[in-house]
């Protein structure tokens, strides 16, 4: 196999140096890894793994010779470089919203979708982490039994707000005294504890009360499942957690079902791996289920009073398959292919 | 008004003293509280306000004279003592599970169904805490509206598993060494940390993979609204949090809605606040709602992809409108009819 010049923006970010992680520990086929973030982070060293990264800064002349550069630095960034990147001729796999709705980039899980990344024009998207987590598990069921509709509530890791929403959660329960200053949006006005809380919001607010991080469940399930009406609805919480997402997914299908069944479709289907023994009280928790790969299923019951309709509890490492080994994934597949 | 004599069975545990403490400062029209438990703690003394109770083995003469009898000592000392105590003359209210589900036992919140006060043979049972919490908002949609199904996921304190409960995730904090003991079911094999943790088993596992703790939310719902076919499917999961139930509810109603009228209902329920402007970032959080009386609702969305459909954020202190109020409420009403 070719092997590449890989960049990484935002190298110095949760997701980033997870993505570098990925790329050694993975074997992925790298001549280099450049790693790129802002200014401020120039000249930093990083050492991950048994390698060392001097940072540089990401500016449009960073990407010279680059063949993939995987962004994680924030829509601004990706808006401000990715095609400067793309015009360097780099192929870019784009962490962040930026670009998720626009028309001509394709958005992309692997085991959901990969059909839609011939189609790409030099940037690909990464989806929200809730999503990618949900439609590991979804993907499955609309190929087998057709999604009727969803209506699901997350239960969200603070690594979903990165470095900061992880030792933010750390200084709360260490320190009393500590004011919050990272949740639910570190831009907005208020900020409120998460240790020992809930936070009912992640992103902020947008049309109909809906959060963004709410929309995106919605908007981007529609898209990478190409079903632009599909009825969906969601509910997003922030919870103490360090690193996995969970949500309590509800589903209606298009065909009859029974448990088993779902759940041998589940257990053959990639990336997915079915933990469901009430009685032996198994079922995913995500702080058994850090940096692990796969999304976990569990809590597999019919309703009883829609005869359609099934209750899922889906687990998944927000770092790893919500973000950075998704987007790997993706460099992956584009090389295979 | 008549003063009564009052007994708590069970005064040692949270829910105990929460209902003296309640008793006491809601000037419940009580001449004397007996405190009542096991053998185990039988002289104990307990200090709650500026009262000070010595600690009495509950046994079938210690009922004696005595007016109303909270139990809260787990559903076998119910069992054992509700029925000896109501021959001594007592009106029961039973806190636990042990009575909710039988046909001659009214199950009641006072804001949803107070008329079934009325058809009591000696013992009222207070519900599951998770469905008072729920119904206290949804009784005034069903009311103005009309519930056509519910989909219920939840977000339930450890205070729910008691003062150990309560301990158990402070240990877990404080001490990495520290092994569970309690969470999910203490009297199950396996135990599995809550702090960092998410926990989506609830009480022991029954009938269709649903927990216990989901049946009494499906069940108890039915008997209270008196509409034994109502759809309701729930997921119920313990969080890290201290003393407060959250709920992200989806009902689908029988009649249109504006979101402002729904608001309108709810603002003028009994014991619901609406607490909802998402411009102002205000919302429900377990947090900042402990120790108060009502259920606060937030997060009202419609589904745009189900016209009768529609999200609610609920919270409310599992202690006390999930058990103690609730139980001291239905001896106000009581003694007031």
């Amino acid at each position: 196999m070719k092997k590449v010049k890989v960049a990484v923006v935002g190298a110095t970010g949760a997701v980033g140096e997870e993505i570098i992680d990925l790329l050694i520990t993975r074997r992925f086929p790298f001549l280099e890894i450049v790693a790129l973030a802002s200014k401020r982070s120039a000249g930093k060293i990083l050492r991950i793994k048994e390698h060392e990264f001097t940072v540089k800064e990401a500016t449009p002349d960073a990407f010279e010779g680059i063949d993939i550069a995987f962004f994680c630095a924030g829509g601004s960034v990706s808006k401000a470089l990715a095609h400067e990147a793309v015009k360097k001729g780099a192929l870019v796999i784009d962490n962040t919203s930026a670009f998720r709705m626009e028309p001509d980039v394709p958005l992309v899980v692997p085991e959901v979708n990969p059909e839609d990344l011939k189609w790409h024009q030099g940037i690909i998207a990464n989806p929200n982490c809730s999503t990618i987590i949900m439609l590991v598990a979804l993907a499955p069921l609309e190929k087998h039994f057709g999604l009727e509709r969803i209506i699901v509530s997350t239960y969200q890791a603070v690594s979903g707000a990165g470095v900061k929403g992880i030792e933010e959660l750390k200084n709360e329960v260490n320190n009393l005294d500590y004011t919050p200053k990272v949740l639910p949006v570190a831009s907005l006005p208020k900020h409120y504890p998460i240790a020992y809380n809930l936070i009912p919001q992640i992103d902020v607010f947008d049309a109909d009360g809906y959060t963004k991080e709410e929309w995106k469940m919605v908007k981007e399930t529609q898209k990478m499942l190409h079903r632009p009406n599909l009825g969906i609805t969601a509910t997003t919480v922030r919870v103490p957690v360090k690193r996995c997402h969970s949500e309590s997914i509800y589903v209606e299908l298009q065909k009859d079902f029974t448990i088993e069944h779902i759940k041998e479709v589940l257990a053959s289907a990639p990336g997915v791996i079915v933990m469901d023994e009430p009685e032996n009280q198994i079922y995913p928790m995500p702080l058994e289920l850090e940096k692990k790969d796969e999304v976990f299923v569990g809590r597999l019951r019919g309703d009883l009073y829609c005869k359609r309709g099934v209750n899922l509890w889906v687990v998944g490492d927000q770092i790893r398959k919500g973000a950075a080994l998704n987007a790997v994934q993706i460099g992956e597949r584009l090389l295979s292919d």
